[in-house]
């Protein structure tokens, strides 16, 4: 239980929890018809989105967490979701903006997670686990708390791949000696990358490509996927 | 990692559990048809709605969970389920016993869980955040666990914003140098009647009066809202 | 916080997560249509089934996760999946298997989870609480992330009961000087025998008979239980 000694800078982690928040808002936006969202809805998505990472990662290493020690992270997660709403409002054609950021968004907790589970002393394989789940959790909260079907599961392009191929290239970078600061900049660009490529060019794990089709027609006209 | 100073009194902290416990069986209790639970599915939900906040809390603050430090708290929650379950054979109209019962509840551990966040010396936004987590997550749980729509995003009536409300209260009570026994009953006052006015009067944020009907509607066939 | 001085051999740990893990895939293997999942997906939900328990356990105590703290767990589980997805393909008629190794993971799961709990020092009905939870939490996991109706909810056959039964063996022979391995042997066979013979003769409490059929035949067409 001793606080780490690697500190992700705070701007550097208000980044993640805005962008977070913003992509969330953005993608809660989207829904219309018995799902539509009112603002509060939207923020409270907003927020899981921004924070949800970091809280699942210190969880996970019985860390405090850093995200309730300042008075930045929910401002910054709430003033984000914010501005998500009004961009959603703003912009008619938001889904290569949501794509993109979460994108990033992934590649970001990715790289701290797994930079924070390697500080803290943790092994390469659970520290790549914290980092997967620090990426991914926010999303699996999302989907939970709005009772659509786990993305993670369902959706193609590679989502989950994404996000344990940047967080190795973080961990092992580090095992061979580099920086964490650099391993963690070369884990979110592999990350960001690959998800990109994967969603561009329509790439999937086998079985998933008839989901993603169905679970992209689901969200359109927001009949769930759960049905007869 | 030290141990609070702060300590919220066993009994008050077993009437916050008790209660919630009840309420938590009268609503399981209620359901009919293909949602209709057994005597443990009620007893499970009464011992969410009684243990989730104060765990939920305890988790966000990466404190040992008090409620598991003593017998009594399961005990409690246990006894209270059915106790509800009970109540729920007695009484006829239980509506405005499960809202009323709520209503305190939320403010209850909403106050608790502000409290203990200040006491710890969170500052005030992540405190506020952590008491309404606390009072809304043992109903975030119990719906995720029961299959439903998460009340929070869908039902109106302003149901985590008078949350946050208190909490506020509490927060800023103590910031301007009130006593937090003192300022956690200000905010739980708060919390309830602001629930209560909106109930009644049938107040809820923009957006949200059309998907609060179809809920009610929902809830008293016991059809799920998902449905095509 | 003190470090348990009670500690699971690696080995028996590393048994209950193989044992989830290839539990968990043969589960996952087992659907078909829209719920299908692809390579991934098995293997999250196997990885879930087989660290969800530990983890679980973990958080409720606030204690350093220790699947987390080697490499060994992860690997486990993952070759587990990948081992109960080769079966799943071998082997026609899974049920019997997956109901059987269902058993023992919840016996050891609940086994463990109360020993260390009473290790750490907690009362009587909080070990066996946070033993249940181990035993049934990563189930309910599994459930909440493939979107299917928590099972612990309404499936029949005595499920939590027995997690309770054999946990209760646990904390009692230990309140009454027996050693912790002991204990937890008896606990482990109580939960296992318990829930065998509760599938043998199809016994549930009251009320639950009709969704246990309901479930079963929802599970064999692969049709979700949430339908108008």
């Amino acid at each position: 239980m001793t606080e780490p000694l690697f500190v992700i800078p705070l701007w550097a982690d208000l980044i993640a929890v805005g962008l977070g928040g913003v992509q969330g808002a953005l993608f809660a936006s989207g829904f219309r018809g018995q799902r539509r969202l009112d603002l509060l809805g939207v923020a409270i998505i907003g927020i899981v989105m921004g924070m949800g990472g970091g809280l699942i990662r210190d969880l996970l290493l019985n860390a405090t967490p850093v995200t309730l020690q300042s008075n930045w992270y929910l401002l910054t997660a709430t003033l984000a979701a914010l501005l998500g709403m009004l961009l959603a409002g703003v912009f008619q054609r938001l889904n290569a903006l949501i794509v993109g950021l979460d994108a990033v968004v992934i590649g970001l907790f990715g790289a701290f997670g797994t930079s924070k589970a390697l500080a803290l002393g943790l092994p390469v394989v659970p520290a790549v686990f914290v980092g997967v789940c620090s990426a991914v959790g926010g999303g699996i909260l999302r989907d939970m708390i709005m009772g659509l079907p786990v993305a993670i599961m369902h959706v193609g392009s590679l989502y989950a791949v994404a996000a344990g191929a940047g967080c190795t290239v973080v961990a092992l970078s580090h095992a061979f000696g580099a920086p964490l600061v650099i391993a963690a900049i070369a884990g979110l660009i592999v990350t960001t990358v690959i998800r990109l490529l994967a969603v561009l060019f329509d790439i999937s794990l086998p079985e998933q490509r008839a989901l993603y089709r169905r679970k992209v027609a689901v969200e359109t006209s927001a009949i769930p996927i759960i049905k007869p």
